[in-house]
């Protein structure tokens, strides 16, 4: 029925307008994003069909987080609904060279960090799907969503899925050995790995000389068909330099460099994750490495966490699409 | 060195612009509000030395908060700062006939639910001042908060301070039993309280013909100073009437009755509470309830919880003002 | 598969802010709306399965009229994708008394109105439905737009389908004679009739002393399962009055009446279309009445043509919900 | 080569949006707003020719003010440009009841109180134009502006030209003996006055039991072709009911009375003016006032000063337009 | 009685704010561009009398567009206006790199479309005009907009006006045969010709090693008084470099090279060919090629497709201002 | 009782929103600023007790500038209130390259200008502070205020206090001449000297091969504590380079340079000096200049005046932050 399912949270996200700080805002722009989701509906806007799970509050932060998956055509019906939590929230500063953006969040007690053992129904949301997609966040929200995510990576594999996992290590959420625990058993059943250099280092303790032998060294140690590293060099807070590559089976695919000038970057790794995973699943892997890197490239150029492009577009990007304005 | 001391919570509060309803919004106007903060904020409009004692995040929402207290010269020095929690948030949607406005809190675990007895110097803070005031919002916040509110109500006592109290009473925080129990024990310290009939009825089970009856069985069974009860009529949610009654010594003061055009309700009654408090301090109930009335009355026509008026405009209400275009 | 399926245009709406004229405005504000849609959403934001169906450009105006179907959970997978037409657009001015409200259409040559017999896969689409809706509007958008709706009517009534059909007459899309031509010829297939005491004379020539009365003389005419009439009374721009009776097999089902405050009045009585149907799928038609006439109430009170409300709250209305701030 | 010629300050008019206080803003909508201005507009709106003579200074606010004017279609090609002095500034706030609107003027030093006897070409402007429009403003403003304003209207009746008044007290320029003396003296040469019975009252003394006599006194007073005074009846801050008459000749003229949803009545009186000298030139006083109060009426729901109508609508409220939404 | 005359189509120009994506969008900005609109606009501002021809719905729309040229001192009293068509509309997204910006045109069928021969009294407008200017957008636009084209170039040779057309090879309104054909057959009748080197390969097949070559070969085969050829490098989207020729008998006027921050590219090619003109007719093609790339270069950094510029702020460009803060 | 006093005026700052030209703008930004205002809440936020004096008018914008200072923790209660005058304006229009940001001022008569001696309690207010701080602007404002700011400065001598100057040269509001006499008479009893090398030229005459020497002489000539000179290179509107010395009893203190993308410049300048003399009063001047020019470079991402940063974030600048989103 699907060929993804990702698991995760997708929270309510507020950032004050044109690079104002938290303390000195009036206004809030609301959006919608999470790792996960975000991937459910890169893949989507790429042309498969995915559903995302999770546990939402049955208030209107909780609709208002579904209906944004459902506008994007992702199938939102397996979600769990509990009456008394919360939505996570999380508040975002935009930046200018030299002051960073910041994330602020408030996601405690949120609604999926108390998501139970046995209250998804694995088996039947995974019977057809070819992949299922999870990033280091959500095992990370709790004890509970830790516990849900090796079950639904376990009977991702029963189901005969692929299974992708998005490393996305947060030290507000849990420790380096804490992850490292738990990631690693993961691993164990892990198709394909999305990873960046400084991740891989806190939570793996695995580094190397250049991102290609970091790939390497991680393969070497879990074994997996695939394994991508993102590569973003920060010229400045409004200037990025973007690129990615993808191991596997001894062979590196490499991709071409962009140059970004960044409007929202929230959401450009699982962008990324997206096209890969859009490009694996048509058995090229190399087309997965060049679509992910362009389509994470134009997401760099929207507000949101969402990636409002489409194929035509991405298309374009790869083939060198150049700057001029389009009329 | 302060005529007033008030201790509460303060939150973030989120509402869309222009009676869009919380799910369909993509912008949130931000604003402060809390009881015990507009009264501070209240009664310094009106000329008085205020302070607000509080627990409040360390971090840019705390700030936000604090500021806007400050912003309207209210002492926040005896804020209490949190490493570690978080600041309550609500949201608010504006509604029109036949739909209510309404308020959906997301205050749990704020930081001044984890308030603790000795973390505030009471008696310090309290010793000059003439009033003390807090509503029936802050003890039901958390177990520790209510033995806060006590501590500090038995401290105001033995400074010699006048005692307020707003019944508040807020079903989603404790049941009327909570409320019932932890007021009753409240109401032997206060000298003067404030409330509806609604309130009066659901928390001390006592009803009575009309508001002055109300006001004179709540006396005899309590013994306050003064008793006063602002009456609402919604005519519609865009209009409201607007009255109050001050039974004090077996007289009742009356003053006259408000048509509304409502902008935002948030914070009328607790501008009334300023407005009589600051009457009352002056030795003139009457004026209390006058300048009280007039003062929420003009509250209701700005935006936010606090009320950007000042004494003038007040006694212009009082003697009359008209409804021409002021040039 | 689907409760109801509708079939008809969906605009991209914009509207200036804050009563400012078109001529006068800098920014437009977008919604999405059209009756059929509305009716769509409406059925679906009570609990109901629905389907829409229309013909719209393959551009980012296209997409968001389809997104804006989908994120309320609406099944648009039956839509027709143009590579060459137009969406239809339509600019709203909000008055203000004596300023009555405005509407300019810039509609013509979109693509639904290019829609050809044979695109839309009636069979299919209809075969487990339980109520096909359309209104006046859909086949006054062109002759081929005109088939169509013929088409999907004959295609209702073969599949066992209920057709619901919403009179709106539109003097500017075709004569009130070759709306008579055309409404009295579907009539015919007609079970559920919605309409207004104006429409009915305009496009039937049929009056009566009061709105029981032409719902009556409608029924002799052409024989329904129901007949509904709203009824919208203009105390001001700002004010309106509101209720509807429907009139089925001899009897007449009434309503209480409600008084609205209008922040947008589009799209009111497509929620009422929406209500009275769920009613009367449940074969309770009182409660389609009431629930009908409350939740169209309620959308009176919201920017835009969707009725952003829930079944919770259209049975508080219908109960007597009071317009107390709720918290 | 102008109907009608209008002399006076327009300024920068600053306001926070949505009822907020002055006080409490973080943004101020921009407006450009003045009498004479404002009637110059008007008239043209309705189709005659008309210019507006002033004196602004050469910077950003002074080309905005111009520009405002010239996108009217009205002639500014005699403003006279400075290049040391300010623009004119005045803040509103809009209030609900009972907190009536409120104006703050920062117009001191504005570039036309120092504007000079001989500056303005009036010979040649004036020397084809059928009228000549001025308000109480204008020679309040300085005393240069006050000998400008005399030469004006001296130079308009040697070119044939009526002379039309609008008497427009504004305290916080002249005291009402300041006023008096001027105004006068300018009587003798006014055609058209247009007055209220509240400014009447405070310029000349004169009062009546009803409008219709202020008039009769204000004539048998200083002799004119026309008196028209405007009454306005605040019922609430948003709701207002509004009407006219001109008495000429002995002759009463009456018209209907408009029940007004407040948006913003700046520049109502204006228009009443403008549209009264429209149909007067018409030589129609009925239509004048017909109209007048038609256009007026339309006015107060469009925000800013300027009337964004046209003949077309004016003549729909005269005919008696209706509330519906127009589509 | 004109300096310069142009002829062309501007239309409504609504645009999401701060680089969101149409789809995404729930605001517009508005605001109203056209090639030879900004061109009549862009002389104006540096001081020279223009009119601008068109034909425009009588709707407020079509006021709407006609009051922006009014607004600048453009005179607008020969417009065409239609009871029935429409105005064109366009949208445009705007970009971050590798995002280039984006227009979707829905133009077809606009009133200026339908215009027809003999509408437009060209002897009487062009009578004293200097300079006639037209782009090749607007015989693009359809049959009767072309012959409305050509009879204008006639025309404006008999009157002995110079003709500018600017080649603006438009791909979405007819192919580059169609272009070939129509504007062959006018650069006949043209003194001045604008174009990139891009256009001018597109229409007219002819290339060159740089851009002072395809100057000298479009004179070689059309014979021109002036051709100038604007450059434009896409550093970024956010960034572009920006300079321009001119050649006129066999010389070559050279100017510097500008640095633009990119705040709205769209325009800036009119603004240059209105400088460029503006030196023209003072006969000091040099000083048209300087003050038309400054006033070109400032035009990027403004919103909207007006140029708000003044002469002062070219002049100071062209004699090298600094990038401090002006106080 | 203060660490700190500063005395100056504090304008509303109103400034169009994303680039737009003030002729062109319909919206303003609210915010506040000026010089010593700037400081005084620098110094605030980096954890001094600071006092400004000012003299505002008695006027919803006299209490918005004074609640913006109150707001950030800054003692207001020394502010002279004048029932008769006019706040300061000033418009900003933000710019890209090639068009440089700009300023218009509106300052004239405004109430501080109408300052005299004797009116501030120097003597009290000063008494136990550290430091007082005024900069050139404010003796430029008028002759009064040039007398109160000598009056002050000999206040602070003899209280004890040392004296910051900020040399700051406004050419609109003094000649080179006037400012020579006057500040080369502050200088005398000036502590700590802060300047630019062109103010330093404009002012004093004195030039040097870098801006260590121009230190040095201006050291030899009046003999300060501390001289210290900012350094600004506008690389282009959006980028500039950002870096300061200090020189004080023959040694040159260096910091390193940030390269800043600039959201909003003003304020900038006051900042460093805020951290400069933040740094002075712990003794350690290396930290002044290094916190300074960190503490400087964050406020130009910050729109508004004000500095919303922190003692942390300034402390992590120093230390070497990253360019990555911080999380």
């Amino acid at each position: 029925m699907y060929d993804i399912v990702t698991f995760g949270e997708a929270m309510i996200r507020l950032s004050p307008p044109y690079f104002r700080r938290l303390e000195q805002t009036n206004l809030l722009e609301v959006n919608v994003g999470g790792s996960e989701l975000n991937v459910a509906i890169g893949v989507r806007r790429l042309g498969l069909k995915s559903a995302w799970v999770s546990r939402l509050p049955l208030n209107p932060l909780g609709f208002l987080i579904r209906n944004k998956a459902r506008e994007q055509g992702v199938d939102t019906s397996h979600i769990i609904w509990s009456k008394s939590d919360r939505a996570g929230l999380y508040f975002v500063e935009f930046g200018a060279s030299p002051r960073a953006s910041k994330v602020l969040y408030d996601r405690k007690n949120s609604a999926i960090s108390r998501i139970k053992m046995g209250e998804v129904d694995w088996k039947n949301i995974l019977k057809e799907a070819k992949l299922f997609m999870v990033s280091g966040i959500t095992p990370a929200l709790s004890e509970s969503a830790k516990e849900v995510t090796k079950e639904a990576v376990k009977e991702a594999k029963k189901a005969g899925c692929k299974v992708a996992i998005d490393l996305n290590y947060r030290a507000k959420l849990w420790s380096e050995e804490e992850a490292n625990k738990c990631m690693s058993l993961l691993m164990e059943d892990t198709d394909l790995l999305f990873t960046t250099e400084e991740d891989t280092f806190r939570v793996f303790g695995i580094r190397g000389k250049n991102y290609e032998e970091v790939a390497k060294r991680l393969d070497e140690k879990f074994g997996f068909e695939v394994v991508a590293i993102t590569l973003r060099e920060n010229i400045s807070v409004w200037k990025n330099r973007w690129t990615a590559i993808a191991y596997s089976k001894g062979k590196i695919y490499r991709t071409k460099t962009y140059e970004l000038e960044i409007v929202d970057r929230l959401g450009g790794g699982d962008s990324f994750t997206a096209g890969c995973i859009w490009g694996y699943l048509q058995k090229d892997l190399q087309k997965g490495v060049d679509y992910g890197v362009a389509f994470s490239a134009l997401k760099h150029s929207i507000p949101g966490d969402i990636n409002w492009t489409n194929i035509e577009e991405v298309e374009s990007q790869v083939k060198g699409a150049g700057l001029r304005i389009s009329r």
